[in-house]
């Protein structure tokens, strides 16, 4: 099965921004799932001329067409209308929709009144899909080879029609395959660089940067066979070494918190320049309490000294930006947390506060652990908010490699 | 002005669903904001075939184009080439954006690769516009009377060079005035039920929720007097009283960042449920370094006691999430690092870990200053994530309606 999907969001909320298409998005995972893409997805406002631009658009290209939004009952909502005119069918009272419209309505002892009737205006030909999650009757028109479901913008409708009348329709019999490697600390050229001679066989390669990390994605045939699957994947681990840190897992932060979890081992951090970053990222894994014991943001030098321990000597030496005081961070908070392993993170994120020697950007890095501390030192080229990701990320790669 | 607009946002990670649009919704409301409304956005993969299809069909409604992503150093980044067959125009080697990849990589003492130097092909006619956030070049080009923009898909690069280049280019004769009132604590539908009956004269009014806070957006056409627009927004800002924290100012990190920088304050945490997030979102303000002092992220009880010196006696007697450790945290965070406030929160963000008298949800909050301490209960629904940004953001508006 090879259809060609096209999606289609309405509304105003759309084209100012106001609301996030998480609609479509929802319905290409969807699709995803049953082994079809949605090649093109359109968004147009409530007015007849946007709504008739998109199905034209999409009717031309796509034999399936899903269609969300402007389904309501007041007179912004004209995707009926707009479908009708593009089927060449007249819109007329649909006697299934105003029964399940009046139903719905007598149940809550409410009476329907002509905003709700004109729900129930639908081209000719259409075929009604029950609608037990709101009052807006959902359906699907014919034309040609082109079949145009339309579903309500309301999330939650909108995904439960799906699920009991497209879902069904849609079953694929060989999806593709997909398995996602997650690097860390290589830019999408060098690892493309790196992969350059190597057989990835019959797998469709795409890249996606997801700062810190960036992910490959390979895409496989039905009918490549599993051990082929997995010796591209080999291949490509194999060729990037430490830079990949999950096979088909989770992020960072999660696939240390997994690491450690079944390690039974623990951490705790001092994180000067990324202010507790790390450790949000860090709680945000459902069981990071097990793993996770606790953290000091220590900004001022008086932090440091105090809440970790760090020598006031030692920073007046070398500055609060350098390995020893990174080391000393790392060390120090192990000792008084009790934990397996301690993390110091220490650098510039900027705007201010560089000099020539220590640029802005500067970030030492330390993970103490049982047999010893292990030190990195990089110069983060970015905003205050990217130094300060990448550095986040470059301290849990740290951890990853050590642990 | 009437430009019409259309959007282009590309990317395999798009139609498989991996990859919500926020790029599209970010634009859209960036040109809201400019007067203006993107009536079309489309949505291709990195094949060739759906980008000319995009550029084809937006190309014939809109006269400004703004297209997002495929302008990696990557084989599957392709966007140069579909606008440069698109405009009729040759691939070839900018040297402008040659200079400024060589330049990019020179500054970090690397060579430019192969790849690398593919981000440099562009259409013959192509302007590049500067950008010094990544190393992907973004450029412009014209065909007859429709100009594109095509901008990097790394939302952060997209939106400095969209500010940088684009937004002066969009000034308006007479641009709708836009005025936002920020406000935390209040659901939109009941915002929207507080200010049913003002009158709003000739304001157009949205709504954009924005975990942890919800934004009211008025427009006013460029004939409305300032006096009108202030008293419009006076009567909002009146009706909703405390819930509004900031009008045309910053988010909820910032104006704390501003407030207590302007009064010469400081602050200090102890984070348990939140770890560290709140330290986070307040670092992420440049010059946070003059106000936030240190955080304590203690998770376990045995941390509460020995980084912030919460009696144990008091975590054994009330429990972990009570209002007596929450207090206990804000003071004894505010005693140990000497600043003018002190937050603590401790909550369950779930998934576990919830009982019947404290489900999951449940979320102390105390702020400790010169006056005194303040407390506040709530059980907050929604996933762990939810929870975590909401109990952040409600320690934020708690310090802000203390200082």
């Amino acid at each position: 099965m090879s259809k060609r999907v096209a999606l289609i969001s309405t509304g105003e909320e759309l084209l100012t921004g106001e609301t996030v298409d998480t609609n479509s998005a929802w319905l290409a995972a969807s699709l995803w799932d049953h082994g079809l893409i949605a090649r093109r997805m359109l968004t147009a406002g409530d007015d007849l001329e946007g709504l008739n631009w998109a199905l034209s658009a999409a009717g031309d290209v796509a034999d399936l067409v899903i269609c969300t939004g402007g389904l309501g009952p007041t007179e912004d909502d004209r995707t009926a209308e707009a479908v009708a005119a593009w089927a060449g069918q007249s819109l007329v009272e649909n006697s299934e929709a105003l029964s399940q419209i009046e139903a719905r309505y007598r149940a809550r002892g409410r009476e329907v009144s002509a905003a709700n009737r004109k729900q129930a205006l639908l081209p000719a030909e259409a075929v009604v899909l029950e609608n037990r999650w709101g009052s807006a009757p959902a359906f699907a028109v014919q034309r040609g080879g082109t079949q145009v479901f339309c579903l309500p913008g309301v999330p939650v409708e909108m995904r439960k029609i799906f699920e009991a009348h497209l879902s069904p329709q849609l079953v694929v019999d060989d999806p593709p395959t997909l398995v996602r490697i997650r690097t860390f600390g290589v830019a999408e050229s060098r690892l493309q660089a790196m992969m350059a001679k190597l057989d990835l066989g019959a797998a469709d390669l795409g890249f996606r940067a997801h700062i810190p990390e960036v992910q490959i994605k390979l895409r496989f045939g039905p009918q490549v066979p599993e051990e082929d699957r997995s010796a591209v994947t080999a291949t490509i681990c194999g060729a990037l070494g430490d830079a990949v840190f999950s096979v088909d897992g989770g992020d960072l932060a999660s696939t240390v918190i997994e690491r450690l979890t079944s390690a039974d081992q623990t951490v705790a951090l001092a994180e000067s320049c990324t202010a507790g970053m790390i450790s949000a990222w860090l709680a945000d894994v459902a069981g990071a309490s097990a793993v996770l014991m606790e953290s000091a943001v220590v900004y001022s030098n008086a932090a440091k000294t105090r809440a970790v321990g760090v020598d006031a000597d030692l920073i007046l030496a070398h500055g609060a930006v350098s390995e020893p005081v990174a080391r000393a961070l790392a060390e120090g908070m192990r000792a008084r947390a009790g934990t397996t392993w301690g993390i110091g993170v220490t650098g510039i994120a900027g705007p201010g506060g560089g000099t020539e020697a220590k640029p802005r950007g500067t970030v030492h890095i330390a993970v103490a652990g049982p047999e010893g501390t292990v030190h990195q030192h990089a110069v983060i080229p970015g905003t205050r908010a990217q130094v300060r990701r990448r550095a986040a990320g470059a301290a849990l790669a740290l951890l990853l490699k050590s642990c």
